[in-house]
Parts: structure tokens; sequence; C-alpha cells
């Protein structure tokens, strides 16, 4: 049975404490966060709720809160020794090095020896959302990381215990993924608000693009995405691009089309 | 039972001779193309393959061929007074007016009377890829256009013989969701090309975003792309973007980067 604590209320540290508290192998002994209000939708899946001054070790504690807060959280923490992870694509882990016991430096005139709990990272790479109850958890890739290599073992099993897709990257690769995982989903999401926006316009439902929706992204998993790539500008057609180009009213919707159809046709004219 | 004539031998002319042929109500008479290589695959599907200048009425002639293709081959059409439409989201109804009896006006000189097909547009939206198997056209919608009034109600039971989702648009609103349709596809591809490129550039496999596209594609369909987006963009988190900015090394990709987290930052910022 591994202990794990959780630090933060957001939709990661919701999503983790959920598909903990669905299995047999792994505990949620506390969640810890700034507010009573934040903390009650936490009650049914662990042990305690508490503020970040009250925690206490556990095997695992997994900071996930924003970038930003990362390295205050860190530093927060009131006991050393321990393994602290974050749970972020973006930041490297030592952020989360040379961690002053019980807060800043200069609250802590009688302690000024510098102590650090063990850093890793656990990064479960999906897009998530308080609301949305069919996240199947297993299917989502958690990609690992330790600055002792003793760590790995405990942060693998604990990972393995929630998904089935679980991975060591360095710093310097999930920084990149995290980078292709913006182009995978806050991109193409954007790609499709502006779909919307056009059906809009002439008064047709978004719901009609559904079907095309789901063929799209079937087919980039099934043959990847070289390979399903169609429409005018893989074609080079010029006639239906610069047609499409003046259908746009909007500078922004222009400016997109016209980058991507640029990069699209520059892609595949270097293949031909 | 509405008997069917197809004249081309591409992507949509195969997934449509496939729907037609798996139901009672509609037959497809003939199959026109230009060589008898790509009609073999048609045979088990229609009565019939033919070159064009063979071809015979039936109750709908379906020109599935390019957008600029579209217009020629309604000219060669060997017969009039009859109902063709064609399967484009761009080109106009109005390709198909005018139409010269058996070829061009100049190979004609003996009958200079102009005469035409009755027009009309069948245009299901969707990617379509000859080899892909799963494809359900039921959930494809229809968008349907006919210059008489009394050829809709044909097209209409034509359609509604493979897809559930049939409607009448004009041939403005077609072009507009033609365009929907390329950011919500084309573009959204490209991303996902791009993101397998920042992938392979860490020795990280796609496959490891299968679940994240997946996520996404279905809180666009369940929750709208809107109230979907999340990421640094959306944010308007500096630091992030910054940091993202000096990792991508093609200048096409940073172009695109750019652009898009501009547009997203516009987009809620205009919201906030």
């Amino acid at each position: 049975m591994i202990e794990v604590n959780i630090i933060g209320t957001g939709n990661v540290a919701w999503h983790l404490a959920k598909a903990f508290a669905a299995q047999n192998n792994a505990v949620v002994m506390q969640v810890a966060g700034r507010t009573v209000e934040t903390l009650v939708a936490f009650e049914p899946l662990c042990h305690k709720t508490v503020t970040l001054d009250q925690l206490t070790p556990a095997d695992v504690t997994i900071i996930a809160v924003n970038d930003d807060s990362i390295s205050e959280v860190a530093t927060a923490i009131p006991f050393e020794n321990q393994l602290v992870v974050h749970t972020s694509g973006f930041t490297g882990m030592d952020v989360l090095g040379n961690v002053m016991v019980g807060g800043s430096a200069l609250s802590r005139k009688h302690n000024t020896q510098k102590s650090k709990n063990r850093a890793g990272v656990f990064y479960p790479l999906q897009s998530f959302s308080k609301d949305d109850v069919s996240l199947d958890f297993s299917e989502i890739p958690i990609f690992i990381e330790t600055e002792d290599e003793k760590d790995e073992k405990t942060l693998r099993t604990l990972a393995e215990i929630i998904s089935n897709a679980v991975q060591s990257i360095n710093s310097e690769q999930r920084r990149q993924l995290h980078l292709a995982a913006v182009f995978a989903n806050n991109f193409t999401n954007h790609c499709y608000t502006l779909a919307e926006e056009l059906c809009k316009t002439s008064d047709i439902p978004f719901e009609v693009l559904h079907a095309l929706l789901k063929k799209t992204t079937q087919k980039a998993i099934e043959n990847g995405p070289t390979k399903s790539q169609t429409g005018p500008a893989k074609r080079d057609d010029k006639r239906v691009i610069k047609a499409q180009q003046e259908l746009l009213k909007d500078p922004m919707h222009k400016e997109i089309y016209t980058t991507i159809t640029q990069a699209i046709t520059d892609f595949y004219g270097k293949e031909l």
C-alpha cells in the first residue's frame, strides 16, 4: 500500500485523488489546500484534508498546482527528506530542489541550514476538466522522473496503479512533449473554435461537423497524421485557397488560414 | 427504387457506390470512368461500368470528381433534361448550368442549340479515404441543393437512404461550411503532424498523444470547443509562451505557434 499526499485542489488534484481512491493499492492520506471550501469535495477521497503547514510525510507527496506556484509550495512543505513530486509538463524537476524547511529563509532565522526533499515528476499527459466524469485514468500516459534512482521504483509503482502507460523521461523530453501537447490539444481545439465561428456566420449548427471531427482524429490515430492530410493546401490548389482567403472577413482568421496553409504546402511540397 | 449514375472513380465515388450498394432503395446503374483499371473495383457495386460518352440517363447522376473537372465533365454528359448533381463543398451549383449537349461548342458545329441538365448539389461532409473500411455513411451529413424545387424531393429521398443527417443549404452556406471543414479537419490534422514532429525530435512515439487527441475531440463535441480551451495561450501565461517559443527551432513551427497563440489570447481576452 503506497501512501500519497496531494497538495492542490484543482483539476489534476481532483482526478488523481479520484483515481487513487478507486484503487486498493494506494491511499490518499492527506489533501492540502488553502480553503475549507475547495477541500470539501476531497473529503470522501482521502483520510484527512489539511492546510499545507499541517501536512505530514507520506511515501509520495504530489504537488498538483499551477506552474507558477510549484516552487513556493515546495518551499512551504513542513517536512524534509521525503519524495516530493510535481505534475507539470513544463516545469523542470529542479524547482523542487534546495527547499528550505518550513517557509522562506527570512522567516526562519533560527534554522538557516538548507534542507530539501527528494525531487521527482509525475506528469499525466491529458487535458483535465473537473466535470469530466468519463475520464479513464488507465489510458492516460504518466511520465515520471526522479532525482534519486531508488525513488523511481516507488513512483513507477504508484503510477502503474492508475495508468497502463507509465514511462520514464527526462525534463528536456517532457518539456518537448508538453509543447507537442499544446499543438495537439490547445491549437486543434482553437481550430475547432474557428470552425464553429464560421458555421455561426452562416447559421449552420457546429454539430454538423461532429462526424468530421471524430473521423479526423480516428484517422490520425490509425494511419498517422501525415498520411491523413487532405484539402486544398495539401493539393496546393491555388484557386480554392485564393477564394477561401477572400471569404474570410476576420483578419485573424485570414492570418491563421494563410499561415497554416503555407505550412502544409511547404511540408508536402518538400516531400514531393 | 431510385436509379443512380456515378461519374468518377475517386474516394467519394467509391464510398457513395458502396453505401448505395448496401441499401435496397437505391441502385447504382452505371459508374463512368476514364480507364478500365479504375472501373474494375466498381463492377461489384453497379449494373454496368462505362466511359462517359456511353452514359445513359438515371433518376440522379452524381458527378464525383475534382472541383476543376466538374464543369468539363458536366459538359461532356451525353444526355439532357436530367437531374445532374456534383458532390463538392466548394464549387457553386452554377457550373452545372448551361451545359452543351455532347461536348464542347467547337466540336458540335451542327448543334449550336444550348441545352442543359437540371443542376443540383449532393455534398457529403466528410474526409474520405479509399481504404477507410469503418466509414459509416449514416452518420455523415449530406447537404443538398437543387435548381428545380421538384428535384429537391428526389435528392432528399436519395440522400436519406444512406444518411441520417440530410439538410438543404444554399451555395453560399455550403462554401462557408466547406471552409469551416478546412479548419476542423485540414488544420487540426496539420497540428497533429507538427505534434508528431516535435515528439520525434525527442525520441518520443506519437502514440503517447493518442489519449489526448481522443479527449480533445470528445470534449469539443460534448461541451463545445470554446468551453474546452486550456493551455498557456488561454491563460495568457507569458512565461510559458516565451519559453515554448524559444524551444521551437523550425521557423515555420514558431510562426504557427505565435499566430495561434495570439489568436487564442485575443479570443479569450475579448471575453474576459
